[in-house]
């Protein structure tokens, strides 16, 4: 995990303006594993650690989250409804026109948003978000795009990594 | 794992006085993995070593073992009546106060008292227990809190190494 | 992940001239995992990073990817049926058998089929097909045998790394 | 995975005589990991690895397979009936006394059996059985008992491993 003390000065200047912490689910949220029984998809596997980063985000910065996934998982839905993420948008062919949709209904800049996304139908909307981050074991075509790779792995803290990271840079900043 | 000749001498006088040791559920027996599926949180995963952890503990020093814990799990509370933990105490928001009155009723000093746990909301009942650990993954602000960092990760044994602390600790003492 | 500069001219002459890529289920597509409940096997996890690579061989090369198994699950039914794998065989004894009656089905020459495996029993294929791979943590049998060993495990994107090692290739030698 | 060319002559001498393999389950057949819902214990996770172990003892040496355990687990059951392993035993309190009963039952010496476990339960069969193992994450106090240490970890190919030991061992005795 990040050592509080380091996080470069862009980075910090990017996260203080941040009003939404958009993710991705398969990769980011879980490991990629999805399990699957005779009767199809049957669970997918979260990290409490995460939860406890939207919860953080929410109540120490007022930055609430949301998910868009090219998924259709019943299992995302109700771990989403289970944390109070706002945003939860599945079976989306086309990233960056869902965030351009949400953008204007909500009001936010790029620069208001964040993403953390791992795999290649993530490049469209990490172009355009203002902060930008992936996991450690991230395909390389999104390492080489985003403004931070978490310690973490996906599924095993990731997400709360760059909620910390977010956190912290608005906390630091606000004590200057 | 601990090699048990080494144990520090602090932590063997920490050990000593030790009744009952406390645990975080996610994060400390589990790898802070839950299982969701459309109808919502399904299953989390323990390991059998802690579980031996439980009854090595009792059986040999007679120290107890109880949870605490922020989450609601039907899974937490079938794995400790499994293991026959005498305390269990679930969506606990303040784990501090939780600890205190079961301290008063059970007629418990601090130094009587240790806890493993992983992550920020376990900071305060981290800085009351007389003997306390966390596993390898913990989050930074907890490994920089605790007696002893745990060589296992949660959910793969940390539990475990720290109830071989203290019956080491226990036993090695009784010989001098 | 390989760096797609670095693939070897031997691996871009074969890619070249793959139409089918068959894979392994147990070992590839998932970590050797198997989930049992008192009533028998009940899951397996898939990878959906392993999924995207079924998709986008099918969309950006045209290549169409098949199963070849010993073991007889439901869950990899439903997950090959989610993703759309054309050629999909269970309880397989003899898997070179199978290969030779689905090659002369389809019109294929070896060098036209791929195939990625993790353990001896698949040995025979493997020295059949054109272009070969297997997981970075296969047996060491299968290890000596192969063309290429991928740098994720089984389960953890070994399959799609190899399809990307076939992407890149083909989409490199179109611009040559 | 052993360097096969590299088994020590003192192991190839042991395992010439191996007529029956005997495993502990929680930490050797599986990482240790319990799966629990509200309705208490539900799953474990085996290694179809493994499974092909018991498969090819039995093909190429004739030697048989057993399981002896503290725990209770369906699981258990359902797994090792779909691998034909002869004697499985379960919700043992005392490991030794019932490795004793087999072994008259079925003439064998210790010196024709094997046995790989990972907890401080299996001390006792190991001080008696003719040939042992454990995997690499084993407790340090089993560790420091057993002929061999496997380079897999309990889960993730242990029991194959040790079974390749003895498979290899035999069959390089006999080219002798």
């Amino acid at each position: 995990m990040l050592g509080y003390r380091n996080i470069e000065p862009e980075l910090i200047e990017k996260a203080a303006k941040i009003k939404i912490l958009f993710t991705d689910s398969d990769g980011v949220l879980t490991d990629t594993g999805v399990y699957y029984s005779e009767r199809g998809e049957e669970m997918k596997r979260f990290s409490i650690r995460d939860g406890m980063g939207v919860e953080r985000l929410r109540e120490l910065t007022g930055v609430e989250t949301g998910i868009i996934t090219g998924e259709n998982s019943g299992s995302v839905r109700t771990r989403a409804e289970k944390l109070g993420v706002i945003e939860v948008h599945m079976k989306v062919k086309n990233k960056l026109e869902k965030m351009l949709e949400i953008a204007q209904r909500r009001d936010l800049k790029p620069e208001n948003i964040a993403y953390i996304g791992d795999d290649t139908n993530d490049e469209d909307v990490i172009k355009y978000a203002g902060l930008t981050g992936c996991p450690s074991d991230a395909v390389i075509q999104i390492k080489m795009l985003v403004d931070h790779i978490t310690e973490s792995r996906g599924g095993n803290g990731a997400f709360r990594d760059f909620a910390e990271l977010i956190i912290h840079s608005k906390l630091f900043l606000k004590c200057k």
